[in-house]
């Protein structure tokens, strides 16, 4: 079987090119992961995901656990069969959500016990548990169980908490066995604290994974904050394993991490925008629901290959948006997860080339011009 | 130019099978045309809706007239490119959708005055403008303006409101012009009552259309009474021109219609049910939200070749339905529209064959088993 593997293909600054093999399939990194929370990327086929080139999905552990459960997944063949993906996926932990979704959270070294929001009911979760959950799934790489204070806490909290984790992912490690072709990701926490991002980034080698996530970002610190950990963080980690930055991000949040030597990102900001009117384009994001779209005949985007670019006028992304019709969530959706990936496949190949910083600066001036004027 | 015209190939009892030629494609009759109103079949993209088999939608000129408007639509190039569907549109008159969704209406024989459902604006529809409107949207097939009452109704309200909507069809018909390429169909009224749409027939044929629509039926007077109509309805109507089921129906209804020699029919039901979790079977109507799918493997119909039988269980709709996911409803549409679509290639192939009875037969022993036994 082929094995989880990272190989490094080249660099340019801090910017990676890479491969990680996996018996499901290739990703090409820097990679960013659409969110498939409830076993759907929301408005989408997922064949339409895979054909904007997307080669990896993340899952949500939480959502799963409380609907459909896994136990349930797992007699129906696994989430890849249930929800008609045959590449990668990857699944959170689950700990990131119960602290942002559920109620009635009491946490202690054990784990965690909360309350679903969907129905109240009352659920444990440790790192035990998670691995479990995961393996039930059948994710193809599964990260590690952790608890992450929102920012801005204390140092004190945040180092607590940060040392919780690192005796979690002993216990994921321990818990997750061997399981030749699915991988275990670490989860680096520390808050914007250098020096417990480096604690973190040593205990986790300690235990040694196959990939190594940064975790406890995005959490309402801002860009330059985030940026500031990025200048340190990924060079604590591995080179010669793949790095994940969690939840991350709007494009620049992209662009600006795999700067700093980012390889992965999710986030559901693509999906959730496409619903709600909001394109991401080359020229910074485009609000459909705006009057002056009404009888624009130009396509949202005209150097777009999406169906949204190439089947439509802004006028009836306007006129479908006001209307409320499910295929503005559906186009814009598609539009926006076609632009993430376009960001993604212009960094990898700019890498190669050794043009990144160039590659860079055309992305920041075609933002900085705008989207094109009212006709 | 291609003309707009209709040949018919076969006939098997009263059931017909036939082919109207225009510009923009062949029609295969007898047809279902599924309803795209605001420019969009609901939870569809238009290439999905195509796959499916369908050979031309219905718009609707109440909705399209409100938002985004007829000019509007003009001005962009017209209805088939503003909502990417290349093969023919068949847009209704409005007049239907001003009696049962506006607020304040006052009809007189100028034609109607009715506030929008959206926005309250006052508009002033007539014979004459909703030609104008239909020419605007660049329909394909223009039905005449006409007027009818619900049923249950007095034969006197029915009679006068028929015989109003025969003037309205010669204002229609002066107004439509000539458009080769294009067709005008009239609109059969006169309610349950076998003199009226004699006499309407009458009026119809005296005037001249390209095809002859059956209205005032689906209106709530029920199956067996609209059967009645149909009993000696069609026959009323000339042989050599397509002749129009409105708004019907259910998949018994198309089938009991077509034996009577309907050959078009149109129904917003597989899209709307879609949405709320049913869907339509060889087996019946199939509850997806129903608890007893949770643990299902099966596909929702193994004989179906729709996206959602080939690669979803029964499990994964009750999901994605219980978690009000998009892909729920348009996995459900897609299917229902493919089962509407099947429906009728089936009746044309039976009707070519001379086996339209013994189809018949299969098509009722199917439903009468019902769903197929929980696991």
């Amino acid at each position: 079987m082929q094995r989880f593997e990272f190989t490094l293909k080249a660099t340019d600054g801090k910017a990676r090119l890479g491969e990680i093999t996996t018996p499901r399939g290739t990703i090409r990194t820097p990679a960013f992961m659409p969110v498939g929370t409830a076993a759907t990327v929301k408005a989408m086929m997922p064949e339409s995901v895979a054909s904007t080139g997307a080669d990896i999905l993340l899952g949500n552990t939480y959502h799963l656990m409380l609907r459909p459960g896994a136990e349930r997944i797992d007699r129906l063949g696994g989430l890849h069969k249930f929800m008609n993906w045959d590449k990668p996926i990857l699944t959170d932990s689950g700990g990131f959500q119960v602290m942002s979704l559920s109620g009635l959270r009491k946490l202690n070294e054990e784990g965690v016990r909360f309350k679903s929001h969907i129905d109240g009911s009352e659920h444990h979760l440790t790192p035990e548990r998670s691995m479990e959950i995961q393996k039930l799934l059948g994710s193809d790489i599964v990260m590690c169980f952790d608890e992450c204070p929102a920012l801005p806490a204390t140092e004190e909290r945040v180092a607590q908490s940060m040392r919780m984790s690192m005796r979690w992912a002993q216990r994921s490690r321990d818990a997750f066995g061997d399981r030749p072709g699915h991988a275990l990701f670490g989860i680096q926490q520390g808050g914007v604290t250098e020096e417990l991002r480096g604690e973190s980034a040593e205990a986790l080698k300690a235990i040694g994974f196959d990939g190594y996530a940064i975790g406890g970002l995005a959490v309402g610190e801002g860009q330059e904050a985030m940026f500031g950990v990025l200048d340190y963080a990924p060079d604590m980690l591995p080179v010669d394993r793949p790095r994940y930055l969690m939840g991350v991000g709007k494009p620049d949040d992209i662009v600006g991490a795999v700067k700093r030597g980012v390889d992965m990102m999710d986030c559901v900001l693509p999906s959730r925008s496409g619903r709600t009117g909001q394109a991401f384009t080359r020229h910074g994001v485009v609000n459909l629901k705006n009057a002056r779209h009404a009888d624009d005949p130009r396509p949202l985007d005209e150097g777009c290959a999406c169906p949204a670019c190439r089947n439509y006028s802004r006028a009836y992304l306007h006129h479908v948006y006001r209307s409320q019709e499910m295929i503005s969530g559906m186009l814009l959706t598609w539009h926006n997860l076609q632009y993430f990936q376009d960001i993604m496949a212009g960094m990898r190949a700019a890498i190669a080339e050794g043009q990144f910083d160039a590659w860079e600066a055309a992305f920041h001036a075609g933002r900085a011009e705008g989207d094109i004027p009212p006709l």
